[in-house]
């Protein structure tokens, strides 16, 4: 049973950039070896986020104010006023999203929901091109 | 190595309900022909979440109150004003808590905590038939 | 294709005290046979959780303000008026955070970002021992 790790790249905004990865991830899949498995899907980075959502305009603007309610950009962050570069906001909230996302996948088909799409959130406050790992186990 | 794929599926009040579902999983985990590996368990939709919790009254309804303060009900939802749906809040809760959870087992047993349960959380606005994805990897 | 399950263990502090495990996990994905594939860290508990950041002392100190607003220590928790132990916040936020991290690793190598290393955060109200389960899939 292999183990395959490929990876993806696409540009972002930042500034809480919300990038559906759905057709990217489910075509990395399809050119594996691999049947039936799991794919982690990891950001190698401390300012991005995965997770799933109906990706449809008003969701993505939702998510964009719950996380300025969640890790407000405009308050004080210890890391800002060490490192000046004013993304303090985009390190919290890339740690309470989290960095890794495990999807299962049979016949080489994710299982994910009819309206639900897989996100990357780009919570950096600069565009940046971003490099997600993905793994793929399965038999 | 083989890999299963499993599903369960159970009925919730929605609102924030939150379902104990550690002895279905565990059951899967029996029936499968897997001794020690991992099982990741997948919600196939975008107003659900996953974790863990000492299920216990107390925690249940603190729970409820923290999602609350996280993402409220009341306030305004770009996605309610374009689908009526009156769930803008739910789909917001399930991107931040995570619609996957990967459960480490060995001969069996999966490895939680005594006073530790795997929980669903439903925060549709209305009862649903939920179906949750298993996949167990292993040996 | 072995499952190798391990373990690491550590003295906390205990309230959301910040801990930097990268190189407990490390030494452990280096101890196994297994070459490429995926670590999964498991908090066997239901007061901690596990995940990323860029560990410097600002962001740690910036982590723990956050989730003091994500869920107070000080507000009315039903699960302390029930048990007495004061640590109704401890579980709520391990809810949210998670109990379970997922990482991909190559030639025994974790894939993580330069700047980024793996926590746990114990959110009890009390210095603790901890134990995480540590289980390895791979080739």
């Amino acid at each position: 049973m292999p183990v395959e790790t490929r990876e993806i790249t696409f540009i972002t905004k930042g500034n809480c950039d919300v990038i559906d990865i759905t057709s990217q991830v489910a075509e990395e899949i399809k050119l594996s070896k691999i049947q039936d498995g799991i794919i982690t899907i990891f950001v190698p980075g401390s300012t991005g986020g995965l997770s799933t959502i109906e990706y449809e305009g008003g969701l993505v603007s939702d998510i964009k104010e719950a996380m300025e309610r969640m890790a407000p950009q405009g308050i004080e962050y210890k890391h800002n006023l060490k490192w000046k570069d004013g993304n303090g906001h985009s390190h919290i909230r890339a740690t309470i999203v989290g960095a890794s996302l495990t999807i299962p996948f049979v016949k080489k088909k994710m299982l994910l929901g009819t309206w639900q799409q897989i996100i990357f959130l780009d919570f950096d406050n600069c565009s940046r091109n971003r490099r997600l790992v993905l793994q793929i186990i399965g038999e």
